[in-house]
């Protein structure tokens, strides 16, 4: 899971090298492969649908069944994320940290799915230098609107 | 809201022409202007992160904040889509049906979401002709595989 997890890291690094948010994801199949890898795109595309999770989800292309397949990630799936999860079945999901930030890998559980947080310290240190230089963006990322 | 659902429909009719699944959505604000409208894009253009309801939201490109703003949708949201319009605070979902599939809107009642089902003729009669014609597409599209 660990090297899932650096794949996960990567696309997070490469999205942060395009002046992007440092999310990153990948679908695996059942033997291991990736099926599709991506990043957060809202800055580098101006697309807020392009969450790690789904750009990874939208990479690995049509499919007619994600049973068995594991979404890695560097972090705790968005409610939007989380949702894909759910509706398409992917039946694991592997979560570098939730310390930064929480979304519904509770509720997922909740619901069947094999949850496995790493707790991972390189990811926790990446979206906390992150957050704390691009705190608006980072709320717009999430649509956090408190502030306004 | 009627005119809304008409946004929605010539949506789904729209993405049907291209031979398409004819879901179509848009997303309205305050005062009642479209920000962004789509159609599910599965079959167009492979893509499975293309439901309406993300197509719209990424038509309607980058916002600070959804606060007021209405998900108008010819059928009821999947939990993909019932997670975006959680994550991102979409303050209102207009349905036009929810009889040929029911997603995740009670979830998003009891969670605050306004909720306006209209129980269209227009839309059910579309989907279940297209679901009828089309059985192995529509499972697909809401990752249904229970019949593999």
């Amino acid at each position: 899971m660990r090297q899932w997890l650096h794949a996960a890291v990567q696309e997070a690094r490469s999205g942060l090298s395009e002046g992007g948010i440092p999310i990153g994801a990948a679908l695996i199949d059942a033997d291991g492969a990736i099926l599709g890898s991506g990043h957060n795109r809202r800055v580098q595309d101006g697309d807020p649908s392009l969450h790690a999770e789904t750009a990874a989800f939208r990479a690995a292309g049509r499919r007619r069944s994600y049973r068995d397949t594991t979404m890695v990630t560097t972090l705790s799936p968005c409610w939007y994320c989380s949702g894909l999860v759910r509706q398409f079945g992917i039946s694991r999901v592997v979560i570098g940290e939730a310390r930064t930030f929480s979304g519904g890998h509770e509720w997922l559980a909740e619901h069947g799915f094999d949850i496995v947080l790493l707790d991972d310290e390189e990811c926790v240190e990446m979206m906390e230098q992150f957050i704390a230089a691009n705190p608006a963006l980072w709320m717009e990322d999430i649509g956090d609107d408190d502030e306004l």
